[in-house]
């Protein structure tokens, strides 16, 4: 059977494709914005993402300056700290975790009653470390994440990502970050996930890696 | 901030908005795939699914039919090995695994210059308690099997979830199972994923779940 199997080619091929038909659309991105959109394309094939992803401005700047430093990445699922290069975070000092699958944490949910969600994200947001979040499936860790902030318990991080999916609060729990002052890069309504919070990370952290010559 | 925070009042009301916007095509799927169908929706928060998902007569009770014995699941990505419930799948002795990002698959991928899913799904084949296939991201690890059932170097397995997400060779490598004998699961076109994956095993286990009483 004749199928291309070079992996280097697919991914060449993939995004000359999904450039060709953004067609005039990849023409309202910005240089530093254009690399994240096409990577969700890539990863979702739903060209709807190139509407509902919306960009803070100078949050993909506030990133890299992050990356330069070094710290730790916190992804509301494993399925995110799993599906990040590991390789390219090691290269700047960055580590990603999750704790909701803790089994501290899972008891202390149960026992009050909250998802574990929210209660990783309170562990999280203790750490000084931490200056990026990834959340791409729960709502709940994005609200208590921005109450966090708010009250003053936990300083502005880096950036937040957020893009949970699903029917109940995902929606509005994005709408909570224009506005707020913190660096955010959120898809619009329903639609998002665990792949996409890792392609929006990955898009800007080849940015870096490509500057620098990697 | 007032939001829903008790995970199990989220996912019943997640549910019934799915049921109350698929309307009229609820009524479509038979009993053992609408579940699927719905789960998939869930994860993606995109109801085009209920069109791109195919299910082959049988896969369902196929599937369910090996869990019953026990045995391993291959998943061509490590968030798919990462993301199905491990509770659940202890339950019924089974266990899932990738072999992508295995050093020794890794270096022979390079020597041989095709993609690491490739070699992956080569040495997961020749594992005989291997009967489950979850693929959702490599077309090439579904060419590849298909081609080693079709030559009989490997028995057919008892359910191939096809739903490899992408512009190149996605659409076409879901085209070879329809036809085939094999049991299957495929999302035509270009849509589909690692968490596609996840959530339509997920759908078939947790009716075995449910019919034993767990």
């Amino acid at each position: 059977m004749s199928y291309i199997k070079r992996p280097q080619d697919i991914e060449i091929r993939s995004f000359e494709i999904i450039e060709e038909e953004m067609g005039e659309k990849a023409k309202e991105f910005s240089s530093t914005h254009l690399p994240i959109v096409k990577r969700v394309i890539h990863t979702t094939a739903d060209f709807e993402y190139a509407d509902l992803l919306e960009i803070s401005e100078g949050a993909v700047e506030s990133c890299l300056e992050a990356l330069k430093k070094g710290g730790k990445i916190y992804c509301d699922t494993n399925m995110i700290a799993n599906g990040l290069s590991k390789i390219t975070l090691d290269k700047y000092g960055y580590s990603a975790y999750s704790l909701v699958s803790d089994k501290d944490v899972a008891a202390e949910a149960k026992e009050r009653g909250v998802t574990r969600s929210i209660v990783g994200i309170e562990h999280a947001a203790k750490d000084p470390n931490t200056d990026i979040y990834l959340i791409g499936n729960a709502p709940t860790a994005l609200f208590r994440l921005k109450e966090l902030i708010d009250s003053g318990e936990v300083q502005k991080p880096a950036l937040i990502v957020g893009v949970p999916v699903g029917f109940v609060g995902a929606a509005e729990s994005k709408e909570i970050l224009p506005g707020s002052g913190i660096p955010y890069i959120i898809v619009k309504g329903r639609k998002g996930g665990s792949p996409v919070a890792v392609s929006i990370l990955h898009g800007i952290l080849y940015q870096l890696h490509k500057r620098e010559g990697f």
